[in-house]
């Protein structure tokens, strides 16, 4: 079947709008994007920074789409398997070796679509599943956030940092974020962050403890040298999920993590069970995911450059002309 | 009251037997150290390197005691608190700030008396305590170990990766070993290790994945650089315990951590619930202490110095003249 797509034809290229054909599977169906959002794994794509990439690609694991007069996000997390703790060999993302959402149409299982929440407009629907999936398991599977805990998520601005700092502050946590940007700090507080620290400040661990006190949970994806400033601000008990390596070799005391019987978890998107739990706690307590910029899909190069950038304060929405 | 004690009187100085006054507390009883032995703790303090020290100090957390014509070891894990989690506030290590074992005689509350096992001569009960709950905790109260998984402990020939690898020996599991030795890989293969590697190579984790593949549960005391070695051979929902930090501030990969859905679990001794739960075991699966060698109180200098040096295999202990 031929659908035009944001088609990515070889390494170093951006996407490009064309016609592409892809293969029908029987126990598949083909549904129309209406949008779709960006994911640092598309920029690092782009970069040929990632693991087995195939051309032609074509990018986008979140997609909010129509299928049968119904609307629909995708679970990106293809075949998990059936064990909570830890995704399976036959586990893929959507978007990359299967064609992703940056296209007219998408084929998925129809065992990923899931009813889109009445409460989301079609853009804030398509910038939920890959962040939000990858957000709740680090901040409730993984690092298991207790009522009275507080919360510390460093790199606020990007997606899963947004997602885990409105979940954390609906669950009635105090959080706490980090940021280079003043600007970004500001916004924070303004949707529920109780305070902001700039992490090039190199006593922000002190400030921190001084200030508020030691953390009990800490989301981060940066690792890196400034890693171990995190882990010098944990609570006896402390959990830190990690799901990025932005900044590379993470470092850390083992002093005081041990002392502090404080635990590092490594985290990366979610089960199925993860996503629908996500999706229950987004509706019962009515969040919106924070929506940086919609792109037309034409002017997905522009909302790649965007990211790259890396000035977004939310999710950059690309939309369909439908 | 009066007893004799191997005190040190003040900083750089060893310790040395002489008459030393106790406070007569009268909610604890006085007892008669049989035995004791060194943890790592002892030379830390000795080199002056651990928070807090105050002199004068009687060393020794681990001690076999005589008490109403009864032997009984002693937790050395004082007002751990409630929660299994973490230690609260009040925690003391016995042995600095409180008289420890190194001693004819110590003071301690009744509760921390334990019936010693009756399959162990009393040397080795005395080297069972601090090292026997560090590892339990380490290995089933943190990395929750479950049967069928492979198990990989650095830097044998210490106390505490010596009872981890024969408790998870006795648990049924694969265990794997490192050192820079030769000699002390052979001597954990005759204990029940399937297999060892050195340290020193920097191959180590390839050769370990590409001859006995991933691991599920890594105990480590040293983190230092070579840390990301252990991460780099973790299993899909692997946990590291790690208890020490010999080799400094460990660094690691944050992408194969996530990847993997890996945790990195800091641990120090143990909850008054690990020391019985670790008691239990010991008792189930008749395990012995492995002994590196007795020394008299008086050569308590000479077993010090063994410590210093990193020869010994198993735990150094310290026998009283009764």
């Amino acid at each position: 079947m031929k659908i035009k797509a944001a088609v990515i034809n070889k390494e170093g290229e951006y996407p490009v709008l064309q016609d592409h054909e892809i293969d029908v599977k029987a126990d598949e169906v083909i549904v129309d994007v209406i949008a779709s959002a960006l994911n640092h794994r598309d920029l690092w794509i782009v970069k040929g920074q990632y693991g087995r990439i195939q051309y032609p690609i074509i990018l986008g694991s979140d997609g909010c789409v129509s299928h049968n007069g119904g609307q629909y996000l995708i679970n990106p997390g293809l075949n998990w398997g059936d064990r909570q703790a830890y995704q399976g060999g036959d586990f893929d993302i959507l978007g990359m070796p299967s064609e992703g959402c940056f296209a007219e149409k998408v084929q998925v299982s129809e065992a990923y679509l899931h009813e889109k929440p009445s409460h989301m407009s079609v853009e804030e629907a398509a910038a939920l599943p890959l962040g939000g999936l990858t957000a709740y398991r680090a901040l409730f599977s993984r690092a298991q956030l207790q009522k009275g805990e507080k919360v510390f998520i460093s790199g606020i601005g990007g997606g899963v940092a947004l997602f885990a700092m409105q979940f954390a502050v609906a669950n009635g946590n105090e959080v706490y974020v980090s940021s280079s940007s003043e600007e970004k700090i500001a916004e924070a507080i303004s949707l529920g962050a109780s305070g902001g620290y700039n992490y090039k400040d190199d006593d922000m661990h002190k400030q921190v403890l001084k200030s508020v006190g030691p953390m009990d949970v800490i989301i981060d994806s940066a690792g890196g040298p400034g890693f171990s400033k995190l882990v010098n601000i944990t609570a006896k008990g402390a959990r830190i999920s990690i799901y990025g390596g932005t900044r590379g070799e993470a470092s850390f005391s083992p002093q005081r993590l041990f002392w502090n019987q404080a635990s590092i978890l490594g985290t990366t998107m979610g089960s199925d069970q993860d996503f629908s739990d996500m999706l229950e706690f987004v509706n019962k307590h009515q969040i919106k995911p924070v929506i940086d910029k919609v792109y037309p899909i034409d002017e997905i190069k522009e909302a790649i450059l965007r990211m790259k950038e890396g000035a977004q304060f939310g999710k950059i929405v690309i939309k369909n002309k439908l």
